[in-house]
């Protein structure tokens, strides 16, 4: 069974949606949960220090918080460590993240096992941002550029300096995410076009987008064409960017690029062409 | 380095103390969090099926809030899973624990890997129990009856029905952990040994226990003997037992058996003489 249909047969056994975090009211205040963990062999390219996997596990989860418009408050980070691993160094790395972004990290665990790490954060909102509500007439947002993930992991040793950034050092959006105030919103994890079917479906709509408009770095483009592939196509597989998408009546150009727009009907189309679902899956 | 000079450095690394939950105050109400992972190589005795490995991780997190004084309200769950692993079971298992506990499975996250559940649970409190308050003159008492875990693990082809229970379907002392108002509190993750040291190190007292107090299960005591062993020194040692043990004026024999007494001083004293560090560590 692929990914996809466990967590679908999953959320179906919880009465849950599939969304970034879990929201909950509390005495009038909104409370996010999430959890994501970070796996050696999936999430840990070659080179990434034991400081890089402790920030980066931070900003997977913050990530998540920013996508449902959250300002994070709390983290816990549970890890796996075989014998002998710099384990201090992942949780200085964690320390760093969370203090950039003001979160306080408050505890967490200590195994003997394959290198894993599960980060934990709490945050709190004021509005709530669903991966199910993008309305017809919503135009298509996305902050920052897509592609360099992918680009510079596809030969890390030709990767240019930008790609390194944003794999080894990636930021979550959290000040936008708190600024958007859209109608849907859902941080890029496994890729642009996984993400955009997840709002489609969600959200029973169409969304179109057009392919110039995509954000992608001029280093993308350049190492695609060298190879004689589609930058295009790289943005669209591109994972772990932590760039948020979102659909909104206006997109301020302050915090994204407008990509695209949102219809009335069913799935996602790029450039009038059905887009086909690409980006990273678990168990494929 | 050893787990608990590892602990020591990252609690000091991040000014945190040591507790089972990270206690916050949020408008007048108090939130505990607590995360703990469930390794294969530790944690999965021979013969436990998927279901009750969602079961026992539910229950390993919501004893850390127990031993607070909590009370569960939502639980997480991030499954790092080998291929074609049953991972509905798991869920299955989860749901079942959280359903029992009045906590809501509230989401998770699904990785490919080695087997290892990183549970995350949040409660509420009305007051704060630590590891660090206990007090002269406190008697100490300790929920149930400990050490069917480390005596059917010895063998577990010769383990009977209540150590298999114990084993396989842990259970958390939610409701005792709300009723008994100690001074100081902590669950038996490592063992009674080494949660004594916890106690009596954070609270700067020293504790007297006296064996023949200890509750212990007849079929520990049979089985001990007919290997000519200590049946007081499994019980010392046998971790994943999910009791509570805690410190207050007075032991409701309702809630728990009275085994010692906590004094000025330092250290911890079994039958007047110094009782040996034994229980589950990682890393040694």
């Amino acid at each position: 069974m692929r990914e996809r249909e466990l967590i679908t047969k999953i959320t179906a056994l919880l009465h849950i949606s599939n969304e970034d975090a879990f929201i909950f009211p509390y005495n009038n205040i909104l409370f996010s949960l999430t959890v994501d963990t970070l796996v050696a062999k999936t999430d840990v390219p070659k080179g990434m220090t034991p400081f890089q996997i402790g920030w980066k596990t931070v900003v997977m989860n913050l990530s998540d918080l920013a996508a449902m418009g959250s300002t994070p408050k709390y983290f816990l980070l549970s890890l796996t460590l075989p014998r002998e691993y710099p384990v201090l160094d992942i949780t200085k790395g964690a320390k760093s993240a969370c203090t950039r972004y003001h979160c306080k990290y408050c505890g967490g665990d200590l195994n003997e096992g394959e290198l894993s790490a599960s980060g934990f954060a709490l945050g709190t909102s004021k509005t709530v941002m669903l991966r199910s509500g993008a309305n017809p007439h919503d135009k298509v947002g996305i902050t920052g550029d897509i592609g360099r993930v992918y680009s510079g992991l596809r030969n890390l040793e030709t990767a240019t300096q930008p790609m390194k950034e944003k794999i080894f050092t990636p930021r979550p959006r959290i000040a936008e995410g708190l600024m958007l105030k859209a109608n849907s919103c859902i941080d890029i994890s496994d890729g642009l076009s996984s993400e955009l079917h997840h709002i489609a479906t969600a959200s029973n709509v169409q969304i179109d987008i057009y392919s110039d408009k995509i954000p992608i770095h001029e280093d993308v483009t350049k190492k695609a064409h060298s190879l004689g592939e589609n930058p295009i196509t790289w943005a669209l597989k591109s994972g772990e960017e932590y760039e948020l998408l979102f659909t909104s009546p206006y997109i301020n150009p302050k915090i994204g690029t407008e990509i695209g727009e949102v219809k009335k009907g069913k799935g996602v189309f790029l450039d009038g062409e059905p887009m086909p679902l690409l980006g990273w899956e678990h168990y494929t």
